[in-house]
């Protein structure tokens, strides 16, 4: 059934997504979204007490769109460098054209000295819309471990 | 054949697994492995020496269940935060209902003030029991490649 | 088709390769590479400027055997431990016997005062053969995100 939301599928579009931010092509990031969407970027201590705004909300894939604009205006991205791995999702509902996982992530950030440090952590809690040979999040949490995470405003993740 | 250990179904073990912990549903963790089970927390140092012991060191259900029941008692846990990222199974042995696999493991820890620090590395040695479409944890033995882990009696690995 | 080169094959000899490093067995790395092959490490810095070269290039799988040997002389390795941890290939060409994909990776160093830093963060280019069962790598191009990684020379990457 072409429409059956895979593991395959779901690994392919996690990998994917992170080698978008990674490489830069920033343009190409609000197309992982469905055309409506929600993408929050929160910390745990919000999101454990129920708090539905977050660091970054966006409803509409116009908001995901203007956010790349303004981070290329910014022109904060390109100064740096980070790396994101993903660890492997966990898929806690799986049925007809849509599913929900959880994905643990990692950002680290390349200092211009050579040096390396842990930027963020966190789970990105997700849930994607399958249409047709077509997979996209429909939804994505990234809850962060740590409260201190102002300066993710640089990228998205 | 309903019961073939396929990757995926490795994939899924360690990735709810490894949610299990960082969710602190550790009630839930004891159910990750069969009945008749091995579990070793230990440090490759002592590993390569041939040691069978290690820092933890449980070989029923029972002792895991215990275990759990310890950690909320001293209440350690909830006062930290940490989050795993495993890498890739490295399936080294697959026949019938049983499987063996390898895989490297990252826990890092997030500090009240908001960073984070690499808090342990290693790898799972893991053996796998299938049963239809159940599939057990039958040995894990955690292979931490530092040998400075006491500490890690705070949590599950 | 025996031939084709699935995701799950990707996996396996990602994983593979990982453990092949981190179990210090380096007289088997070479054999994940392809009789005509490419083994290329470089920094982002000069991968993005076009430099064919790197801080370590081969041509030849002598060559990568030439390399094993002289680690194993300057016996640096054995004195270090590191842990690989490679994320989700991401997997951008595939068809017929031959694929490419692109895999973010991380190499912790653990010191000998139970320590562990981040030793280098990167992404491998990776160019995958397959013949019947056998894949192998024609090309590997690892890519470090910084330009501090002279060290790298004590372990392949």
């Amino acid at each position: 059934m072409a429409g059956a939301i895979t593991l395959e599928r779901i690994l392919a579009l996690q990998a994917a997504y992170i080698r978008c931010i990674d490489s830069n092509e920033l343009e190409a990031w609000p197309d992982f979204f469905a055309d409506r969407c929600l993408y929050v970027v929160t910390s745990a201590e919000n999101h454990k007490a129920g708090y539905e705004g977050g660091i970054i909300y966006a409803d509409t894939k116009g908001m995901l769109i203007d956010r790349v604009a303004a981070l290329r205006q910014a022109n904060v991205y390109e100064k740096q460098s980070y790396r994101h791995i993903v660890g492997l999702p966990n898929v806690t509902k799986n049925g007809g054209d849509s599913a929900e996982s959880e994905t643990p992530f990692m950002v680290v950030r390349i200092m211009h000295d050579g040096g390396s440090s842990i930027f963020a952590t966190g789970v990105y809690l997700d849930t994607y819309r399958a249409s047709g040979d077509d997979l996209k999040l429909e939804k994505r949490v990234a809850v962060c471990d740590s409260s201190r995470v102002d300066t993710l405003l640089a990228l998205p993740l």
